[in-house]
């Protein structure tokens, strides 16, 4: 059956763009085919994922089950690919934009059903924040168990780095400019293999001031981004833990496609503050729905 | 002044794609910043070029004056880096696709007004045409005065070529494979640089089967593209007055983005014809307007 109709919203964070695909009555014939064409930036919208929004206990996948009670709406995430994500810092402050445009969430305070668990995102007030900036709780970092620094490598240059967990794999390298890592065109290095089974992010982070960094990021998967979320927590995280470095709490870390704010809490938990923008919204043409399922 | 809910049409012909903006009552105030962030793949909605539809005697240039006449609608068409395009053979069939859906213009024949003057359109129902197709007259075809034959190298190959104005420049070079001018990551040189003052668009083209190529296009100014509607024109044209081959008149000519078919006239006017798909219709932002005014 065709589904006539269908909404989106198109907007990003950071430059890490999304269609978000409101689904209330948990009724959308979302296939793989789909997300692919939807995330197609000539012959669809084009997007680096998809986010369904659908009431958490109408997913049938027991991870959104578990989280029924504690979250009402679950942020079904998908990459470009059509494979399914588990979070995205960036992703889940767009979905968290659209829950309260759209009255579907009272503020300040959202928590959101994810693959990855739930996730706390509210209206951020604290100082550097712009009007409609959010901030989401990302949790704990933690270093992997292997007892041998990653090194990275790029070309002939070579850097030690920084293992993080947040729980996705990040590699965190700092280097006076960020040009030094070159054009990214191909995968950076990162050596032993065993202290990152499922690959690795890798940060490239520069000091632009106290407290502040820039960073450039190579996406595991996909290439160089834009931005990455927990790229930028991993990126803080590390940069503070320097010897000499003055441990302070909140970090601008500026990315190519803009400006986030990292803070580490007391009770270590870092939280990801920074815009979520909506671009457009609107329907799908039902010719082009039905010719991509 | 602000002006609310900005509507737009997102589509493509054979992976060109556009932003479509239905301006009935000439109002918009489309700068090239707004330009420049429609087009912005991660920060707008991502597109090629911008298609303003205006009523041809709204539009206060002198070559618009000069068809309100003949053509109710103009095509007031933008590159993506926010500069003016006189005239696109996929653009101006999506230009039309949205006219018939919206009742705009009476079918089967529409006569639109461009900045490379009048075109017209029509609904395609010849042999090869699927549902939907139109086809466009883009006129007659000319060759440079220049007495050199232009050379094409990519990297240590060179290529005797075939110049060809529609009246946008072309160098259609025919090859054993596709893939024999490698990556393109690089403009190809063409030379002697007198034959074409103004820049060139490079096309590689392959024999598939009588009366069918597939071609590679690198267009002046952008790099490679997926499709180029006048680049297949110049392709077929060269193509049938090769030596020895039969001269039919009508050459499907595959595109990256899809498949396209060139019928050369008696007359002498190539009509480009293919698919024109919508995509997407909505509103923009209002935010997103006033913020990237």
């Amino acid at each position: 059956m065709g589904m006539a109709g269908v909404r989106f919203v198109k907007g990003h964070g950071t430059e890490n763009d999304f269609v978000l695909l409101p689904d209330t009555a948990a009724q959308l014939d979302l296939t793989m085919a789909r997300v692919k064409a939807l995330c197609d930036r000539r012959k669809g919208l084009g997007a680096d994922g998809v986010l369904r929004v659908v009431p958490t206990a109408s997913h049938p996948a027991a991870q959104a089950q578990a989280q029924a009670q504690v979250a009402p709406w679950f942020m079904d995430h998908y990459n470009a690919d059509g494979s399914t994500a588990e979070m995205c810092g960036n992703g889940v402050r767009l979905f968290v934009r659209h829950l309260l445009d759209e009255g579907l969430a009272d503020g300040p305070t959202v928590t959101v059903a994810t693959r990855g668990g739930p996730r706390t995102v509210w209206v951020d007030s604290t100082d550097g924040a712009a009007p409609g900036d959010l901030a989401v709780d990302l949790g704990l970092a933690s270093q992997p168990v292997a007892a041998t620094k990653p090194i990275v490598t790029v070309g002939h240059l070579t850097w030690p780095a920084t293992a993080v967990l947040l729980p996705n794999p990040h590699a965190v390298v700092f280097v006076d400019s960020l040009s030094a890592a070159g054009a990214l065109a191909t995968k950076p290095e990162v050596s032993p293999p065993e202290v990152f089974p499922d690959g690795v992010n890798v940060e490239f982070v520069a000091d632009v001031a106290a407290a502040h960094v820039a960073m450039r990021v190579y996406e595991r998967g996909v290439g160089e981004t834009r931005s990455c979320g927990t790229g930028a927590c991993a990126a803080a995280w590390a940069a503070r833990r320097r010897p000499g470095v003055a441990p302070a709490a909140t970090w601008t870390v500026d990315v190519p496609g803009g400006r986030l704010r990292v803070t580490e809490r007391n009770d270590g938990h870092l939280v990801l503050a920074g815009p979520a923008a909506v671009v457009a919204t609107g329907t799908l043409s039902d010719n082009w729905w039905e010719q991509n399922r």
